[in-house]
């Protein structure tokens, strides 16, 4: 464990551990990362709400209380589009200025009875779509942090928390883990609960993690959720298909170099890699993943789009407008083609363990006008497959980029402890 | 149309038709119906919330501005776990007393955007579990109506509203449906959208239906999602196939016997009646669903289980208490056999149209403590399939019964067609 100055790089695990064992009390801990707050968040910008009064309640609760569970006084980021009973909740938009949700999301619900709480409210963009917040890249300010979860990934990635719920529909999670240098996991479609999170596409909406290694979202994920997923060391090394996936030409010149060497060294590892092209119908993800984020996203949104359109940005405002005229018909076609490539993914992968694909085009592109291109996330998001995002490398600009494990849908333990053996073996 | 001493007696579509040309004011309309709930809700107790200024002002609104969409000035029923801006909504229990969400739930925003309104909130079970309300069978009150729409299939059988919305986890539509004798549609899963409704558990809650007729839920489901559902005369005669199920040792003696003589009944009509069997995996669906159902119920009420435990009635708090230890691997396993069920469905009906089903094991039980038994209805809400309750016939104390046409999952057009072709030749 670091020194208390030094106590917001500590990993989730290290921690865990000693929180558990009164070694370390959660109020030291949120002191510790109330003076690290002080000095990044007026250019980083993470947090939507942040109350420090009532972070430190829960944090002394803890210190007072039994240890409740394997989350025991964690201090944890949440996204705003996530209900907390204790915490304003705005989703992102002005509509929902001051607005207090009656009930905690069934995954903060399931966090707190682990011990664990919310240290704040971690910016998101509007509803979880286009228009960015005022969130900045922790690397450098000039430059987009990515989103939709912008705030949870830019907040860890500055050490102002150890871990961070996120949410993604089309590239949310994996995207900003990307841009702001972080471990990003988007578990499988449906192992963490949605109900509270604000819904946006029913069939796409995947609730995650963000923290400093693989390590701490598996850690943090299996205690949540009650599954083996903990990684630990182990002999066997991987087989590993490389997949640049249909839309390589949008790869930045840093993330082609990545993909060029990336082969190479993990070989000398002893990890088996072979190329992997996705077989058809996975060309027309992309699309049938667009197309139902935009049918579903205006009835998701049709209380707030009918009541309350001048308080929507472009363009979503105009996202929504054509969203409702959008064609059942369509939307079963596209439906019918992410069933088939959910059904087929399994066996396609033959003996892979894992697909190592690009996570961005490249680093965090300039500018905090737009969170950067979702090209190289929608076909995972809308196959309901685990992905994990994983730092390797440096763009032009000195800032992170890497590369996304993909695992079969429901396969996520291997695809962490694959991720983690990457993490290890990678940095050395 | 109707008298207005009858209007509460008119099909949803002969009064969209009247109200579109302005033959009948949306005003005239509600004061009629509200003269006969005076007369029937002081026994049957269908409604959870009902405001008669809030509703005439809706009506009047109708009534003084443009013909907004397809169900302009339609009164409609809610059941008390979909969210409503301008009306409480307690999804049945004490701890949601006078709560009032922020926003519509999708469903009800769209429904308004058609130009329809809330006329009231309709009862609930307490959160669409066993608990019931107390709403009465309102062809026996001694009788229940079924559960968990208990409100919204009594309200409609009394005639207090045209249509109202359900929702099925279960058996929440298709039960209450037959126990109360009115026309209940479980849509495909996902058909109508789910945002703002309650959860209970997030991969079976489907959101649908209860009018007097099979024309009156496809006019109204078709003009609410954009689909075409809408039923029309048809000269080919249906293949139907006749699904006892596993459970028919649950049917009554009025339910066997129904089976007994329809296929005689429905042969003289023409329709090609055979007898089907499901296949494998279809034995082990009620169990699965009954776990998962378990499994997400504990999750999806988390908070109120952490925070209001007192608050939550037996036998639901020892459910809630049971659930979040159930083991995620069973969880697996039984969504396993769910996902291999939907793929092979289809095809395994071979060249039937539709499928022919016990709805409830008889008529409705005496007593309202407890809400019947699913065990024909379990299997379909895991599968995502289209039902549709066609009430036929009378059980030992005249209460209604019949059967449900279960359609391939996304096949909602053929599955209306089919159950509105039944219910036209069944009642000559």
């Amino acid at each position: 464990m670091p020194a208390a100055s030094a106590l917001h790089t500590a990993s989730v695990v290290s921690l865990l551990t000693a929180l558990a064992r009164r070694e370390l009390k959660a109020e030291t801990l949120l002191h510790a990362l109330f003076e690290h707050i002080d000095a990044r968040e007026p250019v980083v910008r993470a947090f939507a709400h942040l109350d420090r009064a009532k972070a430190l309640e829960q944090a002394r609760q803890c210190d007072a209380g039994a240890v409740l569970g394997p989350l025991h006084g964690l201090p944890v980021g949440v996204k705003d589009v996530i209900d907390t009973a204790d915490l304003p909740t705005q989703y992102g938009s002005p509509i929902y200025t001051n607005h207090q949700p009656k009930a905690d999301a069934a995954a903060i619900a399931l966090m707190r009875r682990a011990g664990a709480y919310v240290l704040g409210k971690a910016v998101t963009t509007e509803f979880a779509t286009f228009p960015p917040g005022p969130t900045t890249n922790p690397h450098n300010p000039a430059h987009t942090p990515g989103g939709s979860s912008s705030g949870s990934a830019a907040g860890v990635a500055a050490q102002l928390f150890p871990v961070a719920f996120g949410t993604q529909t089309t590239g949310s999670i994996i995207r900003p883990a990307s841009f702001c240098g972080v471990v990003g996991y988007k578990p499988s479609y449906g192992t963490l609960p949605t109900v509270g999170v604000k819904a946006i596409s029913y069939c796409l909406d995947t609730l995650g993690v963000f923290a400093r290694s693989v390590e701490d979202v598996a850690a943090f994920t299996g205690a949540l959720s009650g599954r083996a997923l903990a990684v630990h060391a182990q002999s066997a090394t991987p087989k590993l298909g490389f997949c640049l996936t249909p839309y390589f030409d949008a790869a930045l010149p840093e993330v082609r170099n990545l993909f060029a060497t990336l082969a190479n060294t993990l070989s000398r590892t002893g990890a088996t890699v072979k190329d992997f092209s996705l077989p058809a119908p996975f060309e027309k993800m992309n699309d049938a993943q667009d197309f139902i984020w935009r049918f579903e996203m205006a009835r998701c949104l049709s209380d707030e789009h009918r009541r309350h359109r001048t308080h929507i940005r472009e363009p979503l405002l105009g996202q929504l407008d054509t969203g409702l005229a959008l064609e059942p018909t369509e939307y079963d076609a596209a439906m019918a083609i992410a069933r088939q490539a959910r059904q087929i993914f399994s066996a396609a992968m033959g003996d892979h363990d894992v697909l190592i694909v690009p996570s961005a085009p490249g680093e965090a592109p300039l500018g905090l006008n737009a969170t950067g291109n979702p090209a190289f996330n929608r076909t995972w998001s809308l196959l309901h497959s685990p992905c994990v995002h994983v730092p390797f490398g440096h763009g032009p600009n000195g800032l992170p980029i890497g590369f996304q494990v993909v695992g079969r849908i429901g396969d996520d333990a291997r695809t962490l402890a694959v991720a983690h053996w990457l993490q290890q073996h990678l940095e050395h």
